[in-house]
């Protein structure tokens, strides 16, 4: 086998990219080890910037996602006393759209097999090789169990934290990590409830953070702070809604309940692993950060970077040109570390942590965000997305 | 002895307190256990926001400020590779000037002793007393060693961190204390050197923090970053004078050096006391709240709470209405968030500490306020000071 850019993950990052060359006319294969049942299942983000809806629009995936996706104007910000909303069009001109990450999947798996380039679930043993020269390939068992080597001009690493791109990229190079782990996780509910509030509520609680979304008009999607040591086993659904109502609610307005589909704690990590290539082969996504969920980044700086990517490999495949593949890493990683800051930022000022001190700190910048123009503008801006440079 | 209010501490605080309630017909009389000469030679921050130099004007202040004080429109933000220039004017419209509070001090110290009420310098054994009843006094010890008694409406505790008044506030209320104490220090200078640099330098260095003042056109004030372990005599001028020039250099500009006349390392603290009022004892400035030198909000916080505190005075004094005095603690202490937030977000942006990530999150915040109007604006608006409410 033989392609010009071989992609090892069929999250959104890889299939994107994948989309993203075969409109410019470069050929790709994407190896994703999971099934499609699978990838298809997992839960994920929710929000959308405005750069990753029009690169999705560009890429032809508009249709169902301007029809069942919801377009939001602001986030509510919540303290004991307050419910302040912060109005993106008015503070920086974007707005943001709510439609799962695992929507985006589905409906880049469909164009994929629709008329895509080949996409292989199921496949085993992938393994990168030679990304120092100029022909690199990918081992790996297919299906059927049969030992298959693809020969690629480039290798484009989407295969998520836990991938076996990243580690080749630092074994090859000169590389740093950054990591730090929070004290505290996010216990998320999916439910089928009609959603009570128009917009997102973020809000900072003396018993901890909680965070009401949705995922249509029909499906709630629920976060509360919890220590990263508990266990699902010991939030009942009561337990969890007692929480949710206490945490989030105000004098004459009620969290909306119904059966919960889905629950489970999700831990939160910052993590920046430079640089984003060695030789021909390129991360992208989770396999190179993660961000904790608060600032509803991790799609995003994905999109962000295969957009870049897709770019930079065009030129060098088709203009043999290699300033924006050289770049790549540098440019890619301004916004990672934009994000990661914001992503942080975020974070700390919401749940509750460290001492009494840390606590007002918290209370002071959220009062400050609400009350200033300028404090509700670099939130809002963060929060819609920056232009991609 | 009796007086309408009995003010503890000749510092800036009572010193201005006593000033504003003369002007508003209102007497008063300030204590202070220290001599004229200490009280003139403590040297202390330099940047006043415009309400402070706007208050100290309309309290007949002004002519020497306007003088020999220095307009700053601004301040550079610095970090390797960059020396980014923050236009306060064009940002949010206010300036700040250079004039240090121990020239406040001086021209508060002779404008008293010219028209003002009584100020006794040498007083010892200071003590307020029945501050829950209508008719508190101060009990103390004149320069001559004679026991004196003052009866008064109201108190004013204006003694600073290490004064009497606080503890008798914490001692007769449900009170609370934040403290938080940074893991470094500042070394400070004086130099009788003309600055190199026409606004404040605040550098972000991978071995610390340092920061380029002036008080004058021939005097610089810089300091360093240092363990709060360390000691003075640790530091030669030559050690001191290498490190600021390593810091603060850039290519082709350099630190100018001159003779040391005064070096000492600062220790670096956030601290509230609320409430600021037990019955009539009312506290401002430093007795009631510290914070990091980084913002420069010390001197101004503590103009802010006299402000707020001559109003509250008169109305009560004059009118027999409480509902200034009532309000005063809950009004204070917003502005002393909010300044205690931003003092302690600029020295958490500026200071090495923790571990990588840490860094370069600092980074990643610095190249944004360096590029992003609206962060760029939070900082102005808050340096330069936010009206009083």
């Amino acid at each position: 086998m033989r392609t010009q850019v071989g992609i090892i993950g069929a999250g959104p990052a890889g299939l994107l990219l994948s989309r993203l060359l075969a409109r410019r006319g470069i050929d790709s294969v994407v190896l994703e080890n999971r099934s499609r049942d699978y990838v298809e299942a997992r839960i994920r983000a929710g929000i959308l910037e405005q750069h990753t809806v029009d690169t999705l629009t560009e890429a032809g995936l508009g249709d169902r996602l301007r029809r069942e996706g919801l377009e939001h104007r602001g986030i509510h910000l919540q303290y004991p006393g307050t419910r302040h909303t912060l109005d993106f069009p008015e503070l920086c001109g974007r707005t943001v759209w709510v439609y799962g990450q695992t929507e985006v999947v589905k409906d880049l798996i469909a164009a994929q097999l629709d008329d895509g380039p080949p996409l292989l679930f199921d496949v085993s043993d992938v393994t990168p090789e030679d990304v120092d020269g100029d022909s690199p390939r990918i081992r790996f068992t297919d299906a059927d169990g049969v030992a298959q080597v693809l020969e690629c001009d480039v290798i484009a690493g989407t295969d998520g934290f836990h991938g076996v791109s990243r580690p080749v990229v630092t074994a090859g190079t000169a590389g740093k990590l950054w990591e730090r782990t929070y004290p505290y996780a996010w216990l998320g509910i999916l439910a089928d409830a009609a959603p009570s509030t128009d917009e997102l509520i973020y809000a900072w609680h003396p018993e901890g953070f909680a965070l009401y979304s949705m995922r249509s008009p029909s499906v709630s999607r629920l976060y509360l702070q919890v220590d990263p040591s508990d266990s699902i086993d010991n939030w009942s659904d009561d337990r969890i809604w007692d929480n949710l109502s206490r945490r989030l609610g105000i004098d004459g307005w009620e969290v909306s309940t119904g059966p919960v589909t889905e629950k489970s704690i999700l831990p939160m990590r910052s993590f920046v692993s430079a640089p984003m290539r060695r030789g021909r082969l390129f991360l992208a996504g989770d396999a190179a950060h993660i961000v904790p969920p608060t600032g509803a980044k991790g799609l995003n700086l994905a999109v962000a970077d295969v957009t870049l990517l897709a770019a930079a490999l065009t030129r060098l495949l088709q203009e043999k040109r290699t300033d924006l593949v050289d770049a790549y890493s540098d440019t890619a990683l301004r916004r990672v570390w934009r994000c990661t800051h914001f992503s942080w930022w975020m974070t700390s000022m919401l749940h509750t942590s460290g001492d009494d001190f840390d606590r007002e700190l918290q209370l002071a910048q959220l009062r400050r965000v609400c009350s200033s123009e300028a404090a509700a503008r670099e939130l809002a801006e963060n929060y819609t997305g920056l232009p991609i440079e």
